[in-house]
């Protein structure tokens, strides 16, 4: 492994795009998303992707030629429809209406339909902390956990993500997916033959299983069991019902080249905590929440591990293994 | 048991909190809210908390003279004061406020600061859903739960709640809170002798418990470990930091009379699915979901329940044991 600058890393995975038939404002915007997800230290959602994506470019399941655009727009809501390109141009689109809306009307909305994976929630709203702004993003996906009490995969694992900014100090991010683990973790079990605890995974009948292959094949338990289920079908219904996206159970996995353009749907919403309480308020009441939390030297805020490890890569580049490096260059 | 009206119980719950030191408008709003919790099978939120509720307003723990009223109006946002009144009459005015902006700007944010117990979330979304709207709940809550990691409590268990209405049937509403289990199942099994399931609590130095007892003194367990501390974070920082309520670890707990004015915030977003997507695109959405959700016959329809309880009462009145209403008479 060498160490890469985030550029040269950025410029190389915008060309492995292109090639794939990527625009160029496309393929930079999620050049530069993967690649800040790899610097954050969350490699699942980083580099990794590009084949996944270039294969969904070069099967049809993704428009490389998208335009992402506003489709509708009332007061303090926006729709953008991410015209079935990749994902980031239309949430960069998206995020920058919320926020220009929060400013002006305390709080803003804005949907994306008809888009693809969306990548690391929480990253989409690192451009709404550092204007100071709260930020939530969600997200559904195609289908990988049932309804409560149902045998059939309905809802993604469906993320959530939110950002509080603080007066200094790094943002707290909080980011997490309805499901009880990640899907990697019954793949890694998989791989390695070891049975997996009771509660991670469900077969494709619906009955739980400890065996990773067949969760594999089948679905993922929601985290907190009936809680999770209803989060996710609040997710689904948030980021589908109210952008005309599609559900979970409309859209192909993405781990195929094969399949429809899943035309799920995302939503960010951006709130002005100066509008209300006003910024000193809001500040202290984050500061009061801080110091408690770490008055417990077990307790660490949520998003300082990706923001220490963002400013060692911009400093010292990022050590990509050979295999990704020429996956990318080929 | 006899069946009573929901008006005898509402005007009887009234004369009892009046009775306590409420105003007349603050009593009918509460024994409204709690009478219609009873009505939906959600005894432990109905009448069984007007012995507390006035037992707060008799020790001073409630502002009964408080006035609710909005502090500050910016676009599609607003801040309620609750006064350090019951929280009933500050989130019927956040609510109708919300619901105001959401149908101007398409969506409406209101915080509602300075509040207490606000009863169960969903409840107050009913308004929003006969409006067609859709809507989000939130509160904080008396610290019940560690920050994860930490061995003190630190959040409340934080209820989230939403309303999406449909074209014809009952509307869909979610509604739940983020530890494991409730605290009155641990009451049931403290009551019964029985031990607890490992993962529903802590005792007070923060280690696993199944001894009821030390979990009652202790903490709650969030319901999928660190995907719910993450997000009963996520909803202090919501009503806290956008509204300059308390946090859970500076509200005294409910179950005393002995204690502060608790101080804690709720938050209510309002989305009008009319302004960006469209009402029918939004109604084939949700009828789409329910489709698939049906097809199913073990899943059920989250809200659904509530909805035929309701009915019932309202067409045959309650059955309620006679010790409570000895109890509202006294």
């Amino acid at each position: 492994m060498a160490a890469h600058t985030l550029e040269s890393l950025i410029e190389l995975a915008t060309r492995a795009l292109v090639s794939a038939g990527a625009s160029e404002s496309m393929a930079s915007a999620t050049a530069r998303a993967l690649v800040l997800a790899e610097a954050q230290g969350l490699a699942s959602h980083g580099l990794s992707r590009i084949p996944q994506y270039a294969g969904h470019l070069r099967h049809g399941r993704v428009n490389g030629q998208a335009q992402a655009h506003v489709v509708a727009s009332h007061g303090a809501g926006v729709l953008v429809d991410a015209d079935e390109g990749l994902a980031f141009p239309a949430c960069e689109l998206a995020v920058k209406e919320a926020c220009q809306r929060a400013r002006q009307y305390s709080i803003g909305f804005a949907g994306v339909t008809r888009s693809h994976h969306f990548g690391v929630a929480g990253l989409h709203l690192d451009a709404v902390g550092r204007e100071g702004l709260v930020g939530f993003a969600f997200s559904n996906s195609p289908a990988a956990m049932p309804a409560w009490g149902g045998s059939r995969a309905l809802f993604g694992t469906n993320p959530i993500a939110a950002v509080f900014p603080r007066g200094s100090g790094d943002p707290i991010v909080i980011d997490l997916s309805l499901s009880e683990v990640a899907r990697g973790k019954l793949m890694v079990a998989a791989r390695e033959g070891r049975e997996i605890p009771q509660g991670w995974a469900l077969d494709k009948e619906g009955r739980p299983t400890t065996d990773a292959k067949a969760g594999l094949e089948g679905m993922m338990c929601p985290a907190g069991g009936v809680k999770g289920a209803m989060l996710a079908l609040m997710v689904e219904l948030l980021c589908v019902a109210l952008t005309g996206a599609s559900f979970g159970y409309e859209a192909d996995s993405f781990f195929s080249n094969e399949g429809n353009r899943p035309h799920i749907g995302h939503v960010f919403l951006v709130i002005d905590p100066s509008a209300l309480v006003g910024k000193s308020a809001y500040e202290e009441r984050v500061e009061h929440l801080v110091a408690a939390m770490l008055a417990d030297t077990e307790v660490r805020l949520p998003g300082g591990r990706r923001a220490d490890l963002l400013r060692r890569a911009e400093a010292e580049g990022i050590n990509v293994p050979e295999s990704v490096i020429e996956s990318l260059e080929a």
